[in-house]
C-alpha cells in the first residue's frame, strides 16, 4: 500500500453526502479509503495541489459488455435486428485473448473517463485478467443463454468464477442471465437460487424491446418482469437493466422485491428500442437506479460524463418537464446508485468511504463556473476528457495520461487496437 | 494572406463531396480556398504532417445565442417559465462589453471544438466584434421583439449592420426575428420584406413550444408556421429554428416554399418542450436541415460533435427505427446543411470551396477505427475535444491550444469568464 495522499486544496469538492459542495477543501487518502475531509495534512503524507480541480465520486457503469468495444462502429444505423446478427456473426471471435484485450481497451477508456467501476456481461473470465490489469473494480460473470450453451455448464463457470474471486476488492462474482428471451424457465430459477445462495447481484436485460415484452406475454401470458417474478429471479439482488417496455404494476413489484434497475438512454435510443424508462415513477417509490452506457457497440462511447447527460435530457424530454430529473439525479445515479447496486460503499466523499474518485480539471468547456451551477456544468456541459485523474481505492488508475503503471495510456490503447483490427477485420 | 499550406497524408478525410472518404491524401489550401485534394504540393508550402489526423468539413451551429455562455448552469432544472424568467431577468445586463465578452467565451469553445461557423442570435453588433476577433464566421442581426422593444429601431439597426458587414467574409448579416409569440403581424411582415429586400436569411424560432403554437392558433386561427406563410415570412430566405410543433401541412408549405429548418434536440429535450422534430420527413420533402446547440444556457455545450450525437439518438429513438437518422445525416446536416442556410460554400473537402475545416486527433476514445466506421465515430464517439485544429478561410483559429494569434485559449477563457462572474454573479 502507498503512502497517504493529500488532495490539497481542492476548489470544488462533490461530496454527494451531507456536507454538500466543499470549496478549497482537503481531502486525505490513506489504505485506499478516505481518511478525512477538511482536515489537515500529517507528516509523510504525499501531497497534490488540486486548487484548480474539482473532485467528484469516481462514476459506475453499471451496465455494459465491455469486450465489445472491439465491434464499435460495426453495422451502425442499420435496422435492429440486422445490427444483431452483425454482432452474433462476429462475437464467436470475441472470446479468449481478443477478448482479453478488448475488454483491456474498454477499461483504459473507463479509467480515463473518471469510471472506477462496472457492472460486465462479457467473458467474464478474460474480462477480470484486463480489470485486474487497469486496476478498475468490475463486476461480471459468465453469461447464462441457455438458447446457445448448457446452463449447467456456465451455472458451475459461475461458481468457479466466484470461488476464483470471492473476497476480492476489485473483482465482483455475478450471475449473469443474459435475458427472458434467450433463456427458459427453468435457466432462469436456477440463476436466482444461485445468486440468492452465494449473495451476488443477479444481472438480467429486461423488458429492453417490445419484442421482448410481447413475445413472453403471448407465450407465457407474463411479461418481462412478471416472467422472472414467476421464475423467482426479482428479489433484493436482482438488477434488471434497460426497463423501457414495464407496467406500472411491475414497477410496484420491483418496489416491493428490493430489485434495483439500470438506465442505458443512449443505447436504448442508437437501437430505436422505443420504450419509456420511468425514472421519476421509480425514484418515487425508491427503488435503486443505476445508469450504464451499455457497450461501446450500441453507445459508442463508455463516457459516463456524456452518459448522465443523456439520462437528464430523455427524461427531461420524455416527462415534458425540466424538473423530471436534474443534474444531481444524475449524478446520484452514477455514483451513490451504482456503487449502491455493486454493493460498494464509495459514491460518496466522506470519511471512511473507500477512495474511488474522478480529478477533473475546471476546463474551459464548463465555464463560468460556481458553486451554484457546479453540478449542471458536471451534467451538462463536461465529458470524460476533463478527468486529470481516477483513482481506485486510493491508488492512480489513470493520471495525467498515464495508467496505474505510468505507461502513456493513448499508446497503449492504438496498440490493443491494431491487435484488434487485425483480429477481426484484416484476415 | 498566409503562404499555402499543404495539409500532408491525411489518414482519414472525410469529403462529404462525390469523393467520399480518401485515405493517406494531401489536401493543400490556398489563399482561403482548398486548392487541390489528392494533388501534390508545391514550393514554398507550408507543410505539416496530419498522419495521424482525421480531416473534415468544419462544422456549422446554425443556431444558437452566442452571448447567453455567461449565464450557462443559471437555474438549470427549474421549470420552462421559471427558467425562462431568470433568463429575462439577468438578461437586461448582458450588453455592451459584457455580452462582447461573453460572445468572445462562446466563440473560443466553438473553435476549440470544430465549429467554423454560426448563426447567432444576441446583441449583434457586439457579438461581431467578438467574432472578428475570434476568426470564427457569424450570420447575426439584432433581434426584432416587437413585444419589448421598437421595432423600426430594430429594423433599422439592421440595415445598419447590414451596410457595416456587407461583403464581409465572416459577418453575415441576418434579420433576426425572436418568434410570432414576441412580436406583432406587422413586425413579422416588416422583417419578411427586410430579409427579401436585402436577400438575407429570415431567423425565427418557430413551433419550439406547445404554448406557442396553440396559443396563436387560439387567438388567431393559425399554427406558427401558418402564420408566418400569412405575414409573407415563410420563403426561401426563411430560417425556422426547432420546428417541434409543427403539422404535415406545414411541412409542404415549408417544402413548397424552400425555407430551411434547423434542429435543436438537446436543447428541446432539456427544455421539456416535448414535441416532434420530423427529420425522416423532413429529408424526404427536399428541405435544407442544419444543425443547431442553441445557448449555452439550454444546452449547455456548444460542441456540434456532442449534437450530432444528440440528433441522430432522438431521431432514432422517436422513430423506433436505428436507420431513421443515419451518422452521414447529422454530418449532412453540420456541414453541407449549416454552410448551406449560411450561404456558405463549405461542407464539403473539394477544390475551390472555402478552407473552413476541422482536423482531429485519432484519439483512443474513437478507436478501434477504419474507413467503414469513420462516421459512426465522428458522430457516436467523438467530442470537441479530440479536436486538434480549427481553420476558417485558410486560417487556423484554433490550433493545439492555441486561438489564430497564437495565445493559450484556455488562459483566456478564464480571462473572460472572471470578468463575467463579476459582472454578474458578485457585485
Amino acid at each position: 500500500m502507498r503512502e497517504p495522499l493529500m488532495l490539497e486544496k481542492v476548489r470544488y469538492c462533490l461530496s454527494m453526502g451531507g456536507k454538500g459542495i466543499l470549496e478549497n477543501v482537503d481531502v486525505r487518502i490513506e489504505d485506499g479509503r478516505i481518511a478525512s475531509v477538511g482536515g489537515g495534512k500529517q507528516r509523510g503524507d504525499e501531497v497534490m495541489d488540486c486548487s484548480g480541480c474539482i473532485l467528484i465520486p469516481g462514476l459506475v457503469n453499471a451496465h455494459t459488455h465491455s469486450s465489445m468495444i472491439a465491434l464499435r462502429g460495426l453495422n451502425d444505423d442499420a435496422p435492429l435486428n440486422d445490427w444483431l446478427e452483425s454482432m452474433w456473426e462476429i462475437e464467436p471471435k470475441l472470446t479468449g485473448e481478443a477478448a482479453r484485450l478488448a475488454s483491456e481497451l474498454a477499461f483504459l477508456e473507463m479509467a480515463r473517463y473518471g469510471t472506477t467501476a462496472c457492472m460486465d456481461q462479457y467473458e467474464a473470465f478474460e474480462a477480470a485478467r484486463a480489470a485486474e490489469k487497469a486496476g478498475i473494480r468490475m463486476a461480471n460473470g459468465p453469461a447464462l443463454i441457455s438458447k446457445f450453451a448448457p446452463p449447467e455448464e456456465r451455472l458451475d463457470q459461475t461458481r468457479e468464477f466466484h470461488d476464483l474471486y470471492r473476497g476480492n476488492e476489485n473483482i465482483l462474482p455475478v450471475v449473469n442471465l443474459h435475458s427472458i428471451y434467450t433463456n427458459d424457465d427453468e435457466t432462469m430459477a436456477k440463476a436466482a437460487d444461485l445468486s440468492k445462495e452465494l449473495g451476488i447481484p443477479l444481472h438480467v436485460h429486461c423488458s429492453e424491446t417490445r419484442e421482448e415484452v410481447f413475445s413472453s406475454r403471448k407465450v407465457t401470458g407474463k411479461l418481462a418482469v412478471e416472467r422472472l417474478d414467476a421464475n423467482g429471479a426479482l428479489h433484493e439482488h436482482t438488477v434488471l437493466a434497460h426497463l423501457g417496455w414495464a407496467a406500472s404494476w411491475e414497477f410496484n413489484r420491483i418496489a416491493e422485491a428490493r430489485s434495483s434497475v439500470v438506465h442505458c438512454p443512449s443505447s436504448n435510443l442508437k437501437l430505436g428500442t422505443g420504450g419509456f424508462f420511468p425514472f421519476r415513477d421509480l425514484k418515487a417509490k425508491g427503488i435503486r437506479i443505476g445508469l450504464g452506457t451499455d457497450s461501446a457497440a450500441s453507445n459508442n462511447s463508455l463516457d459516463m460524463f456524456r452518459e448522465m447527460k443523456e439520462m437528464a435530457l430523455v427524461q427531461k424530454g420524455q416527462y415534458w418537464d425540466p424538473a423530471a430529473c436534474r443534474a444531481m439525479d444524475a449524478l446520484h445515479a452514477a455514483t451513490l446508485g451504482g456503487n449502491s447496486i455493486l454493493r460498494l460503499n464509495g459514491g460518496a466523499i466522506e470519511e471512511g468511504r473507500i477512495a474511488d474518485l474522478a480529478l477533473l480539471d475546471i476546463d474551459p468547456g464548463i465555464l463560468p463556473l460556481r458553486r451554484e451551477n457546479l453540478a449542471s456544468a458536471l451534467v451538462y456541459a463536461a465529458t470524460g476528457s476533463m478527468v486529470r485523474g481516477t483513482m481506485v481505492h486510493g491508488e492512480w488508475i489513470y493520471l495525467d495520461g498515464k495508467d496505474g503503471n505510468g505507461n502513456d495510456i493513448s499508446e497503449r490503447a492504438r496498440e490493443i487496437s491494431g491487435e484488434l483490427e487485425r483480429s477481426f477485420f484484416r484476415e
